[in-house]
């Protein structure tokens, strides 16, 4: 049996979106869910205790960071990323390919893998298929991504052919290259930027493969928001209804919802931890920026409609003298809020697919939170 | 009644060192104890729950730093420092007099008061007795300060002949301007530097004007220890035993405890905090570097005799993988086990004052730190 088991309870009658359990070794948690981002091997500012009383279920931990620092080795030697970390629920880290196409320079694709540069010192790096699978089994992750190419948006039609090739052939030597098919899950990566016939055919491709779950990535890279969810729209559809389906890096609130809507169970995104560390959180009625000059004297907690932490003990006018002065507590206090808020409109976006009413709740959500103003931000 | 009132429980036969308990508004706490510091209404990286679950008592708040950043009246329009930072323990503000001294590259004494420049941005400020005061009494702190001149060290005689002249007279001008007496306690501070006469000069001043505590001002600023602890020795004797006695800025724990040895009763420092914040922890076998490449692969905890939530639940290797890495994470976890090794510290003293030992624990404590090694560091 997979490590990693989805388990369907029921869709919403307005749009078909998926309430379910995803079942891993380190728990079972309720889908759909965003997960927080520990890029290092730790959610930046929150200790796992706090993710716990935030609800947090899943967390993300990134292949290529724990790469080069500590070294997976390290890892591998403390027991585990788990262990190593000090977090007994699951984790998902991603297979260190969008951080070869984002963060490096200088790159050479080849049918083995990539070579590239290092991020912090310039060297010499070579990632591929293998060494990816090598370095997740090392880390002991509860969900492992399959090593593909992440190319840039928008693409040429050719270029992204050859990728999604390349990224099918990856996928099929990630699968041999797995050692512990039993303790950590590999998902597949959906592939073919905005063009449908290339999504359908890498859908196919990874599904033969018969993977434990999907992620469909190269979107939220630029494109705008309604061809996200058009190939969304056509590409879910081409998975199975027994397998999780994962929307990478994608944590506004309105691509959350739209993404549910569309059937994807998980999300992760850095947004929320981000923007905290700058002084900007996410509201019932919308974005504030609390580290604006305006709050300086406003005792209101963030967000009144929240019982978060934060929000039952401290004033807007604390937290941006926090932020405003650099202080780490502000950080820690704005990451709490802003993770406590996703997690809770997950909780939302499922109660409304028990009612079957995640449309209506979209809606409203919508109206409140300010998407519908012209003008409106993205988050 | 004053806010602030002192019991003496009983005194070490092997030191005359006192165990105590201060009684403030806003509880009463074991003394010897050390304060940490929360220079801008935040001890750096910690949560007031923290704080707590480390057995803090009292913290320190600066009212030079408060005064500028946010601005005494908005922490007075929140309520006070107390609602303003979620802090229901005893709060001590200093009285702006150090940063003056500390910070500016450019201050002018006068009778009245000290012209310098802020350090944020130049911008000329002027500070006097009454400016504390009504600052402090703004922040409303269980303990303010007097406003004093901190000469630097070493100081010629004749100069600071004149300030401790000074100092007592704005000592004086504090208690008349002190508008909050019975919901605020307000320390005087001896100065005279290492001059014994001027020490005693300085104390008599002051006890003649019956203040509710006296610290000890003008030390640990670049003098040798030896100096240090000679003019304890001198000074203690000097102030009443019904009051406690403040040592201002020592925090190291030979420190802590040769001051407590001298009848000191209370004790605050960044140094805890500081060092943390650089990967640098206090265990019961002396000073480590925990950001050293050495404890890459170290998977034991900071301090093996330590059973903080630190060490309960991270290894140094992870530790070290996140000071490296610049994770908040790691300032948090160092910061957590630097408190709690020297409150637990002081917990000790009393334990072994108590037990009339303190002396013997002296002797066993130095040895096991490695204050007795030669070339020991500093903390
Ligand atoms: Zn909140
Ligand atoms: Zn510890």
């Amino acid at each position: 049996m997979s490590a990693i088991r989805y388990e369907l309870i029921k869709t919403d009658k307005q749009t078909g979106a998926r309430l379910g359990i995803l079942h891993t070794p380190h728990g079972s948690y309720e889908t759909p869910m965003f997960m927080p981002v520990g890029t290092l091997a730790t959610v930046k500012t929150m200790s796992p205790e706090e993710l716990k009383e935030i609800g947090a279920g899943v967390i993300l931990s990134n292949t290529y960071h724990l790469w080069l620092r500590p070294g997976h080795d390290i890892v591998k030697e403390a027991g585990g990323l788990h262990q190593f970390m000090n977090w007994d629920q699951a984790i998902l880290t991603d297979s260190g390919g969008f951080q070869v196409f984002s963060l490096s320079e200088f790159r050479k694709i080849e049918e083995e893998g990539v070579h590239f540069r290092n991020h912090l010192n310039g060297d010499k790096l070579f990632l591929s298929p293998e060494i990816s699978m090598e370095v997740q089994n090392a880390l002991g992750s509860d969900i492992m991504m399959a090593f593909d190419e992440c190319p840039p948006y928008p693409a040429e039609y050719d270029y992204m052919k050859k990728s999604v090739e390349r990224t099918s052939r990856w996928a099929e030597r990630c699968l041999k290259a797995h050692k512990r098919p039993k303790d950590q899950g590999l998902f597949g990566i959906v592939q073919g930027g905005e063009y449908e016939d290339l999504r359908k055919q890498s859908a196919e491709d990874l599904v033969s493969l018969d993977f434990p779950g999907y992620a469909v990535g190269g979107l939220s890279v630029g494109e705008p928001k309604e061809t996200m969810n058009r190939m969304l729209e056509f590409t879910t559809p081409l998975l199975p209804a027994d397998k999780p389906r994962y929307l990478m890096g994608v944590g506004s609130p309105d691509s959350l919802i739209d993404g549910a809507i569309r059937g994807i169970d998980m999300f992760d995104c850095v947004l929320p931890t981000r923007i905290a560390r700058n002084g900007t959180v996410m509201t019932s009625s919308g974005r504030l920026v609390v580290k604006n000059a305006k709050y300086a004297r406003d005792f209101c907690p963030l967000d009144e409609h929240c019982d978060c932490y934060t929000c039952r003990n401290y004033s807007r006018a604390y937290i941006r003298h926090l932020i405003h002065t650099n202080e780490i507590l502000g950080f820690r206090l704005c990451t709490y809020h802003n993770l406590h808020f996703l997690i809770q409109l997950m909780e939302r976006v499922r109660q409304a697919i028990r009612e079957d009413c995640l449309m209506d709740f979209r809606e409203q959500f919508f109206e409140q939170y300010g998407f519908n103003k012209p003008n409106a931000k993205n988050f």
